[in-house]
């Protein structure tokens, strides 16, 4: 039921797939990489489980796999990018790049991307920033699955943010989170296994609160972080609004119900305000804040203090952001990467179509 | 029960008191400017019902009533300011004037506030950028009162995040709110009524989800947005260590459980790793990224679209962040703003110790 493939395998055989799109070497390693990462971090529902989607986005020419993408827009801290309908995962590392350049100069550098399509993880995009003795940020908008607070209607994607943060002998703080309740991939995880979710991560079709973990198929909604206003939905509501308007409103992309759907057989919404899917980066310099060695300090005693705060009876240790993430990764390097058989099905699928030789477990 | 008073005559007895202290005209003006914002949105927990906290803060000279507010680091588009153990409701919007100014030479301004005190609410500092065409941000770390999820030991503060976004012909966007799934106002009201915390507000002294709205008090903590695990408490925890990250770690304020507290009885924590209560602020010209024109037709229609939603049964329409704070300030400034007995009482006891003539209801 699970095969286990190497990184190099599938890094391989994702990017001869990149490759017959039309991506050029370098766009087809960058979004090889960056749908991998995904893979090694335990994020499998953002992974090559994903691929499939991509191609199928980009025969419904959802998707150019050779975009100009460029700023079109600037000042000292800021840009926006046209990413010309280009994969996500190859116009987010672009702007984020860009916005780590500004900050070289400003301090900060905030860039908002419009016609773009899905990134990816966030994670991926906001550590790129570590490297650089930065924190790095990034969020994107998403197709609209999620109703506000005391809404029938879904508004909003599940618009996740990531905030990376460096540190010097500990292990970085990488928070990467749906502004939802749960994620639609452990919905579907519930779904698999005919299980019910847990009250507060869905609604049905009329707006009430549900247990049957088909209630998004159903015409239902997943739910704001909180769940309800009685436990702070409308912070989980504001936050992913945020993120809506900072990814798609700032940068001209198409925003709230209007933003493009993942899945290709879903039509695309009729008078979209604006180009495609939105993201928002940021980059900001420790150092142009305090020197980088005070915060160096000051930041490895913060994890220090919060590994070390006292755990509640049943829990073995309080973990910061990135832990868990951290740990799969070290796992995976050295097995391998785990597949559902129906995603190594799926993914030969993608193959065949392609004319890119299939993914054959070498076993163990 | 209870009393109201106009907002000028509660404005003239805070800014007497705030004059005895020994603040200037300028400071004390702009400090219960910033205090009764609060009571005039609604937040009553933060407004004149903490004078006597901060007045018993600067009897215990945990508050210099003459800070000399600085910048102590900058780059084109960030500066570290030191607020001189400062009342917060000073140094605030001191802080989040060099972010404005910042972003009007490059683009966005990033500020990051050491040694200062609790700033009252975190959404008058962001709204200041909305008269500027600016996007404002502002966070405060606070007294650690919170257990990260799996943690019995408090190590986080309530860390609000405020948002505020201009619109055109729409009233703005502000977004205001703890990172927790409830406020300590919101318990406190629980405990005056003698009622029940909602589960996911609270766990006791041994790290169990309780219904006990006096567990805080009992040695127990608030939790972060979500609650539990399950429901995305790790989500509201890596949000409070945000805040706390970018307030008190990158300017040089104590962090985590480190963080001063507001009740001047509470003992300072030992070993504070930085200098006094941090902040956080950002404002980004819109300009910055596309038109002023494009997006404020955008973030219109953003708006009226949200507003558009289709409730759920049971709910009349779907809210915009601060559209609440919006009508009970519409509401107070013609009927003036009303305190429960108790907080009247409490005010007079500051103006006998100060000096200054007691409030008196002048009644409809």
């Amino acid at each position: 039921m699970i095969q286990t493939f190497s990184y190099e395998l599938l890094f391989n055989f994702v990017y001869q797939v990149f490759l017959k799109m039309g991506c050029n070497g370098e766009h087809a390693i960058l979004a090889t990489r960056v749908l991998l990462s995904a893979d090694m971090r335990g994020v499998d529902s953002h992974g090559v489980a994903r691929l499939s989607g991509y191609v199928r986005l980009w025969e419904a020419k959802r998707i150019n796999a050779t975009p100009n993408i460029r700023v079109v827009h600037e000042t000292l801290s800021t840009a926006t990018v046209d990413g010309d309908a280009g994969l996500g995962l190859v116009v987010a590392p672009f702007a984020m790049q860009s916005a780590i350049e500004k900050a070289k100069q400003a301090g900060t550098g905030w860039v908002a991307v419009k016609n773009s399509n899905h990134f990816g993880i966030a994670g991926y995009h906001a550590m790129m920033a570590l490297d650089h003795n930065m924190i790095g940020i990034a969020m994107t908008n998403a197709s609209a699955i999620v109703a506000p607070t005391f809404s029938v209607e879904r508004m909003l994607g599940t618009n996740p943010i990531a905030v990376a943060i460096p540190a010097h002998n500990e292990t970085p703080f990488v928070a990467d989170f749906a502004t939802t309740t749960a994620s639609n991939g452990k919905l579907e995880i519930l779904q698999r296994k005919n299980e019910e979710a847990p009250l507060g991560w869905v609604q049905d079709a009329n707006g009430q609160s549900t247990s049957n973990a088909n209630a998004l198929k159903e015409g239902g909604a997943l739910l704001p972080l909180g769940g309800d206003r009685e436990h702070g939905s409308h912070k989980g509501y504001a936050l992913g609004s945020i993120v809506d308007i900072f990814s798609a409103v700032l940068g001209g992309a198409s925003y709230g119900p209007w933003a493009p759907p993942f899945p290709a057989y879903v039509p695309m919404p009729t008078n979209m305000p604006g180009e495609g899917l939105g993201h928002f980066f940021g980059a900001m310099r420790v150092d142009a804040f305090r020197p980088l060695e005070e915060f160096e300090e000051h930041i490895d005693n913060w994890i220090r203090r919060f590994r070390s705060a006292k755990p509640a009876p049943g829990y073995e240790k309080v973990l910061i952001p990135g832990d868990v993430e951290r740990e799969i990764e070290i796992l995976r390097s050295k097995n391998g990467i785990p597949l559902f058989d129906s995603v190594v099905k799926d993914l030969n699928g993608v193959g065949e179509k392609m004319g890119v030789e299939a993914l054959i477990n070498k076993g163990e």
